[in-house]
C-alpha cells in the first residue's frame, strides 16, 4: 500500500481532499451524499494505469488482454462489501500516520516533537513494561529444552517446563496441539477459574483456548448469526465499545444495536437503557446476544455485583446468549471496585439463571499484570451451551488447527502461578505487584491531570488500561472537521499528532452520544512520562480551544 | 462436549444409528432423504432436559423462566447455518475417535494394538522429527534475552536475537506488532522470494505475515465473496482438496466449484477441466477466483512450469484472480520434479500478464524441513493487487491486531537461514538436508509398498508430505456403510482405525470422483515405523477386502 494514498493532514488543508469511500469511512466518518477527492489515491491509480497502457502497447497483445486493462478482478467495487464496511479505530489512519512520523523523524525530517507516542493501544511491553521473569524462564526451556541442565533456571521452572512439553505432541511447542487447546492447560485454566469463583466448579471440557480473546469472540459471534432481513441477528453492545464488536458484526453481517453506557454516573450500565435499545432493535432484526465488557474498555468502570445480576436477570427474560468480555479481570484499581465474574453471579443466582442462562467468558495474557499481548493467547468459557452447539464450536476451530501453542504454555503459567513454597514465589510476587501498583497510581494521576483541564473530563478509571474523557471542541472546529470531511474528534486527535507526537485514537472509533467527543488513551507510559503526556495533552487542547474560538 | 454424542462404531453396529444432520455431515456423508438415528446425542440431551426441569421445580419460578425451558438460544436449528455447512476431515470425527482410544489405551483399557499412530495430519514433530537447534536458539533468546550473556550460545544466534528484538515494540515478543507483521522480517520475506525467484523483486508492501497460512488464505477469500444468488461468488477449487478451501467457501457462503486433477496422470491439472468446471459453474455463481494447490495436498504432486503458465493463461483470459498455495515448496523429493513459484512464472510470462494477473502466494513455517506447525506463522505475497483492496485486507487484518510474534520471529530465521560464513552453517545444513532426504525416502518407501498391495495404487509422492492412495473396497463393504449412513472410505478408515490404531484420513474428506475410494496418510513417522505401518494397513485392507468379500 502506497503511503501517498493515505490521510494527510497537510494536503488535506491545502484542499486536496478525499473522496473514496474506503478513505472516508477508515477516518471515522460517515459520508451523508457529499463526499471530498482524495487526489492522492487519484493520481497514484491513473498513473499506474497508464503504465499499464504502456507496457501493453508496447507488446504484442490479445483483445482479451486489452479486455484485462478495464478492470481488476477484485476492486472497491466489486470486493465483500461487508469487509468494506469493517472499520477498526485502534489501528486506523490515525496510527498509519504515527508511523509515519516515525519514519520521517528517522530520516532526519524536523518536527515539533522528537518522538512519537503511541497511547492508542493497550501494549504494555511497548510502553517499556518488563516481562514476568518466570512467564519467560518456563517459556524459553519450553522453546530450547537443553536448557534443563542449565544452573541458570529455578527447578520450579524447570519442572513446569518439563510438564507442559510432557503435554505437548512429540514433547516439542513445534507440534499442533488439540484444536480447543492442550488438555493439560484447559485442566489448568478450569482448576484458575475455581479458585477465582471461590469454588464453584469449571469444566475443562467448557473451555477453548484461542488466539487471543479476539479469537474467541469472533468465534463465538460467528456461531450466533443467522437470518436475513428482518430475521437478521442483532447483538447488543455497550457504546462506547471496543471496536472488534462492531468490525465483527459489520464483516458477519449481523446488526449493531447500541446500548449507552451512562457517562454521567461514571460510565454505569442500566437496564433501563438495555430494555430501550432491544425494543427498538426487534422493530427490524432478531436481537439475539448481549455483550458486556467488564471492566470497561474503553470506559474503565467496573460493574458492581448488582448491576451483573440485573444485567443477567435482564439477559435470561429477553432470552439473549450472554457474552462477558473480561480481559481486564486482573486490573481493577479503584478503592471500592471489585472484579465479579458473570460465571460466578450467575452460578449464585441459583435456579432458573444458573442451570440455562447461556454465557461464555473471554479472557487473555495480553492484559493484566503481564501484558504479553504478541503471543495471542486466550481463552473462552462456555457455560450452559447446548452441547450439539458446542460440538459445532469445536468443529470451527478445528479448521484453523489450533491456537499458537507458545502462547498455550504461557497462558499455563499465567492461570497456576508459582505457589508460595516455590523458589520463584517471591519474585513472582514481587514482579506482579509492582505492576499493579503502577497501574494504580497511572489511573489515579491521569484522572488528576485531565481533571484540573478546563474542557475536558474524565471519569475514574477503576480498572483496565484506558481512560476515555470528554473534550469539549469549540464550533469552529467542529466547522472545520466537517469541512474535511472528518468526525471532530477524529480532526482533534489528527492535530494533536501532528503537533504533539501524541497518539491517542478518537471516540469516534469507539461510539459516544451524539456531539460529546473523546478519546482513548492508555494508562501504560512510564509515570513520568505518562505524567509529562496528559500535561502536553491538556495545554494542546487549551490552545486548539484558542485557535477555534 | 460430552464423548459419547460422538460416533462409536461399537454402538453403531450395534443398530444405535446416527440422526443429527451435524453428526452425519461430520462423518463425510451427505444424506439424501434417509437418515438415521443417533441414540446417544438423543439420550444426553433428553436426561440434560430432565434434569433442567427438575432443577425448575425445586425452586421458585416465573412463566418467563419456565418458558425459557423451551428452547436455549443457541440450538444447531438457530445457530448460523454455514458454520454447521463447514466440514474439516483432517480434525474430523476420526480424530476425536483416535483421541478417545488414546485414552482407553492408558486407562489400561484391552485393544488389538499398543499405540494410535496419527497419520492424519502433517505434523512433523508430533511424529518425533527434532526442531532444527539454529531456530530455537534464536527463539529462547528472544524470549529471554537474559541469555545473551550465556556463553553456551553462538555469536550468530545472538546476533539474530538482538536483530529481532530490536525491530520489536519494547524490544520484546510481547509487545503487538503491526499488523501486517514487523517491517524487518517483511523485508527479510521479500529477499527470501527475490532469491528464490532468480533475481525477480519483492515488495515488502505485498507481503503481509499471518497466524499460519490458513490465517492468509481466509483472509483473501474473505474480500473476494459478494453477490447473492445467481451472482454469489464461484471459487475454482482441486479435487482432491486440502479441505480448508471447502469449509471457508462454506463458512462464507460462496460456491465450492470444483475441478478434478487427473490421477491417471499422477493428479495432473488439466486446463480442459479448469475450462468444463468454469462453464457449468458460470449457470449458477459468479466464478471470480481459481485456487492450485503446488505440491499438492492430499496429492503429492508437483506442477511443471508448462502447466503453471497454462493455468495462469487460463485465469487471466477468464478473469480469476489466482490463489497459489505454496506451503510444500520446499518439500519436492522426486527426480526430475523442481518447484515453479506462480510469482516468478508469471513474471517471466512479461505483458500483459505480468503487469495484470493478481495472485496470491501462501507460505508457511509449518511444513518445509522446519515443521514448526505450534508457532502458527506463515505470509501471504499479492501480486497485482488493486491498492484501495490492499489497504481493506491491511485493516480487515488489524482487528485481529496481529500475527504470532514468536512465530514471526521463528519466520525471520527460516527466509535468512545462516550463511557459509557464519558459525551455525555446517550443523543448520546438516540438521536440514537430513530432513529432507528422510522425508524422500519416506515418499518413495510409500508408494513402492502401496503399490506392491493388491487392490491399492499409489500414484508419486513428488512432493508435500502426504500419499493419497486409491482403495478397492468390496460392495459389500460399501453396502455395509451405506446402511451405517457412513462413506465407504469412512468406513474403512474407522474399521482401519478400530482394529490397527492408525489414523489416517478417508479420501471422502478431501473430495474424489464419484466410487473412487481414498485415503490420505502423511509420510511422517520414523522410516521403521512407517514401513511397518504401511505393512499393516496393506495386510489390514486386505483382510477387510476377504471379510467384505
Amino acid at each position: 500500500m502506497a503511503a501517498e494514498t493515505w490521510f494527510n493532514p497537510v494536503t488535506l488543508d491545502k484542499g486536496l481532499f478525499c473522496h473514496l469511500p474506503c478513505c472516508v469511512s477508515q477516518l471515522g466518518h460517515r459520508p451523508h451524499g457529499g463526499e471530498l477527492l482524495c487526489c492522492w489515491a487519484w493520481v497514484h491509480q491513473s498513473l499506474s494505469k497508464a503504465c499499464r497502457v504502456m507496457a501493453l502497447r508496447a507488446s504484442d497483445h490479445s483483445q482479451a488482454a486489452m479486455n484485462r486493462l478495464k478492470e481488476k478482478v477484485l476492486t472497491l467495487d466489486t470486493m465483500n462489501p461487508c469487509v468494506r464496511r469493517v472499520e477498526y479505530a485502534v489501528r486506523g489512519p490515525i496510527v498509519l500516520r504515527a508511523l509515519e512520523l516515525e519514519q520521517e523523524l528517522r530520516q532526519g525530517i524536523k518536527k515539533p516533537f522528537t518522538e512519537v507516542i503511541r497511547a492508542n493501544i493497550g501494549d504494555a511491553q511497548a510502553m517499556g513494561q518488563k516481562p514476568i521473569t518466570f512467564l519467560r524462564q518456563v517459556l524459553a526451556l519450553c522453546i530450547h529444552p537443553d536448557l534443563l541442565n542449565s544452573p541458570n533456571f529455578p527447578e520450579d521452572a524447570k519442572r513446569r517446563a518439563e510438564h507442559i512439553l510432557q503435554a505437548c505432541g512429540g514433547h516439542s511447542l513445534g507440534a499442533y496441539s488439540v484444536s480447543s487447546g492442550i488438555q493439560l492447560i484447559r485442566e489448568d485454566v478450569a482448576r484458575y477459574i475455581q479458585q477465582r469463583d471461590g469454588g464453584i466448579p469449571a469444566d475443562p471440557n467448557n473451555i477453548f483456548l484461542s488466539t487471543g480473546a479476539s479469537d474467541a469472540i469472533v468465534t463465538v459471534l460467528k456461531l450466533l448469526v443467522a437470518g436475513e432481513g428482518h430475521t437478521r441477528t442483532g447483538v447488543l453492545i455497550p457504546i462506547p465499545q471496543y471496536p472488534l464488536y462492531s468490525a465483527t458484526l459489520a464483516e458477519l453481517n449481523a446488526v449493531q444495536v447500541d446500548y449507552y453506557l451512562d457517562e454521567e454516573r461514571a460510565w454505569a450500565l442500566d437496564v433501563a437503557e438495555l430494555r430501550r435499545a432491544l425494543c427498538q432493535a426487534r422493530d427490524h432484526c432478531h436481537p439475539r446476544a448481549l455483550c458486556v465488557i467488564n471492566p470497561g474498555n474503553p470506559t474503565g468502570q467496573v460493574q458492581p455485583r448488582e448491576c451483573i445480576e440485573a444485567v443477567i436477570r435482564f439477559a435470561f427474560e429477553e432470552q439473549l446468549f450472554l457474552m462477558a468480555d473480561e480481559v481486564y479481570q486482573d486490573n481493577v484499581y479503584a478503592e471500592g471496585s471489585q472484579f465479579h465474574s458473570f460465571k460466578k453471579v450467575l452460578m449464585e443466582m441459583g435456579p432458573p439463571y444458573a442451570a440455562q442462562q447461556e454465557l461464555a467468558s473471554f479472557h487473555s495474557v495480553s492484559k493484566g499484570y503481564m501484558g504479553e499481548c504478541g503471543f495471542r493467547a486466550g481463552y473462552v468459557e462456555v457455560v450452559n451451551m447446548d452441547a450439539a452447539v458446542q460440538q459445532q464450536m469445536q468443529k470451527l476451530m478445528s479448521v484453523r488447527l489450533c491456537p499458537p501453542v507458545p502462547g498455550q504454555a504461557l497462558l499455563h503459567v499465567v492461570v497456576s502461578p508459582p505457589a508460595p513454597s516455590d523458589p520463584s514465589f517471591a519474585q513472582f510476587q514481587a514482579e506482579r505487584q509492582a505492576v499493579l501498583a503502577e497501574l494504580a497510581a497511572k489511573a489515579k494521576l491521569t484522572e488528576q491531570v485531565f481533571n484540573e483541564a478546563p474542557g475536558i473530563h474524565c471519569n475514574p478509571v477503576q480498572g483496565a488500561m484506558y481512560s476515555f474523557p470528554r473534550v469539549q471542541l469549540p464550533p469552529r472546529a467542529v466547522l472545520r472537521a466537517q469541512e474535511l470531511g472528518l468526525a471532530p474528534d477524529m480532526f482533534f486527535c489528527m492535530c494533536l499528532l501532528e503537533e504533539t507526537g501524541i497518539c491517542v485514537v478518537p471516540g469516534s472509533g469507539f461510539g459516544q452520544r451524539e456531539g460529546t467527543y473523546h478519546f482513548r488513551m492508555t494508562i501504560l507510559p512510564p509515570v513520568e512520562k505518562l505524567r509529562s503526556l496528559l500535561e502536553k495533552l491538556s495545554q494542546f487542547h487549551a490552545k486548539f480551544t484558542r485557535q477555534y474560538s
